[in-house]
């Protein structure tokens, strides 16, 4: 019998007519003859309203702890619980699993765990009697299995992918409150395209570089496990957005979408002393920090003595790093350290685009016409980042969207091999499930 | 060391600021040399927004089931850590403990489920380690561990005095909104008076006629494990009601408390067959049926053929009965049933009661004088009962009331050998633990 997973985030879930809505996807699954697992997130506001509670009490920034887990997965415990209960409603069999009921087993970071196993027993004993098993997204126990652990912001879409893998699952669905994966932000570019298809490793970066449909370690997870996922709306009967392996060479169309991310702060270090081993020690001290750098240049002055090196970190650890850099000046001498949170990284992604000539110098030239200043560059196998100015966005994103015809549906045979079960989401009969073969799936 | 159990009410952790008062009353005590175990309730009407969900969901009435049990343990496990959270704001050491996590374990009646055992070591160990341990009531599993199991409404202080009982604390306060357990209703009679010490009988007969300050099955299971309970408002400094064993020999006063309940109805069967058996018939299929009765009268007519049974169900039952007697009609044949829901039980306790001659008659001739007709009467060692018209619940109570010179404090020895270390809660030096010697208290 198939089996999927149902991921629902908090906007699918805002209040008791959304979950009605999400019952009713589900059912449509199990009376096509599916097994189904669902995975909920907490009512829409709910985590952030606990998360307020929790700095109150704490009178301190939203501190990550083992309490401030058993708080917030009360959000997901209350979601699960009460999606069954509308499941029961409709006349379905379900129950719900809190994290360590199924369990999830984590690394016990608070705040942020690591999934380092997921027992199966539990659930598929419920699919075996023929019931719906409701689980909490987001949250584990400790590997003792005596504390409550959260996976992070937006861990509900890994908790849903893994538990897809662990279980076997032949697909994951991730039902959010857009139709699916688009070319760019439609909201600045109107001809923004829907994208019917998207290889993993494109929807990964596409995460990673700022696409807010799928977090980015979903998307990692996704890829590792190879698990077949249908990103689609719970509001709409719109087919969604597959992502799946796919075979490269059939490729024709080289850049898929266009990301941005608006995440990022630059800092420059101006006039560094330029002794070998200099950028180690830079880099060195960040890591120490806990502080990860992103895109980097270094160059060199007039001055052969003097080099600059120019690099991106996350906004929210601007300010600890210019401490943490001020710490190293004795032994790190710069002569002056330059910071701009008005910055914007925007990115073409494709697979296999660094196999097609003219990209990056079409993207350079398009940006230079509009008057826009590149201020990094970074590439790598299927994507080609650039920071520009903040005050741009809209404009590269629309120009450089148009240059690349990414509006235009190509008849890419990349869309028609696995298109068949999982752009038709809702018509898989009980006698013909998804025609995914294993050994394509995972 | 000395051990305590202090125990939260909703209305005591309504909100944050509330909280902050109650992490200050548990910091007191842990200043004072005691080990710490806090209960705690959800906050302030978590649990009837939770339940109105589990309706809405259900588009029923409250389903008593795994899943709302699972919804409704979030409350508790919310505001556990979340004053957790306020103890470590304030410099303590603290560690919260889910229904699971402790694991309290209770038959799997789901919304009214039975301790059957509590596991201490989980616990013991956060105490050894000098922290306080945040325990949230209400709660537990089924047997197996498997599921989440709630207690029923109030549970939270049954899982206080049982979480008291089987950590061998020295006593159990129960923080409220009250200043502890008065004479009666000091919302209708202004002269009502609060209660220094009480006995357990006497708290476990006003719990069940009907005083809010304590669950009926908390008091119990204070009586049964000899667990000494203050009473007493988070919100003033107020010495508070204490709950304990006390040496009857020594009694003087006979009369401790009036207590009322609005939760009864009164049913009457006219002209029942007088056969033998009749009577059985009729009580057992209310039983059958689940229905507890409670106050009984039975009496004939000038037709000894025909006889007439009044009693008490709960006003929830009413509709229930009406329709379990009108189905053993035709074999327990009676000619009219009559209802009334305008009742009210009015009871006098006091431990030992039944020995001092006259209270009874100084009761009916009060409620004679005030023209209230007493309609059944039930007894038992340590109260008396009387069922009356509802309209005249506040000049009965305010007569009796007055009659028994409830407003007078005694000098009675009752509440002088064990008052010294739970009258004066807040003075007990670490050196000097309560004086309750192991004997007395279990």
């Amino acid at each position: 019998m198939s089996r999927v997973v149902q991921k629902f985030g908090g906007s699918s879930l805002a209040d008791l007519a959304c979950m009605r809505r999400a019952a009713q996807l589900v059912a449509q699954r199990w009376h096509e003859g599916w097994q189904v697992v669902v995975v909920v997130s907490a009512m829409g506001g709910r985590t952030d309203d606990l998360l307020a509670l929790a700095s109150e009490a704490s009178k301190a920034h939203a501190p990550a702890s083992a309490e401030t887990d058993a708080l917030l997965a009360t959000g997901e415990q209350e979601s699960a619980a009460l999606m069954t209960l509308c499941l029961h409603h409709i006349g379905l069999k379900a129950r719900s699993y809190t994290g360590w009921q199924i369990p999830v087993e984590t690394c016990g970071a608070h705040g942020n765990a690591r999934v380092q196993q997921i027992a199966t027993a539990n659930v598929l004993a419920t699919l075996q009697e023929k019931a719906i098993a409701v689980c909490t997204g987001f949250q584990g126990t400790t590997s003792n299995g005596e504390r409550i652990t959260t996976l992070g912001r937006g861990g509900s879409d890994t908790s849903a992918v893994l538990l897809a893998a662990a279980l076997e699952a032949e697909r994951c669905e991730i039902f959010t409150d857009v139709e699916g994966v688009y070319t760019t932000d439609p909201r600045i570019v109107t001809t923004a395209r829907k994208i019917a298809t998207i290889d993993y490793e494109e929807m990964l970066e596409m995460a990673a570089l700022g696409a807010r449909v799928l977090e980015t370690r979903a998307a990692s997870a996704a890829m590792r496990f190879r698990v077949p996922l249908l990103i689609r709306s719970t509001f709409s009967e719109s087919p969604g957005t597959s992502v799946s392996a796919t075979d490269k060479t059939m490729e024709q169309r080289s850049v898929t979408a266009l990301a941005y991310s608006d995440k990022d702060a630059k800092i420059a270090l101006v006039g560094l002393d330029n002794t070998p081993g200099i950028a180690a020690k830079v880099f060195a001290q960040l890591a120490l920090n806990n502080i990860s750098v992103d895109m980097i240049v270094q160059g060199t002055t007039q001055d052969e003595k003097k080099a600059h090196i120019t690099f991106t970190v996350a906004k929210t650890d601007l300010e600890n790093a210019c401490v943490a850099l001020e710490e190293i000046r004795t032994d790190a001498p710069f002569q002056e350290l330059r910071c701009d949170d008005k910055v914007i990284k925007i990115s073409l992604i494709g697979a296999g685009m660094n196999s097609y000539a003219g990209v990056a110098s079409r993207m350079f030239r398009t940006l230079a016409d509009k008057g826009i200043n590149i201020q990094i560059i970074a590439t790598s196998e299927i994507k080609i980042s650039v920071l520009i100015a903040a005050d741009y966005l809209e404009l590269a994103v629309r120009s450089l969207h148009a240059v690349f015809e990414l509006q235009k549906e190509t008849s890419s045979p990349l869309s028609s091999p696995l298109s068949s079960p999982l752009s038709s989401p809702l018509s898989s009969p009980p006698s013909s499930p998804p025609s995914l073969s294993k050994s394509t799936a995972r």
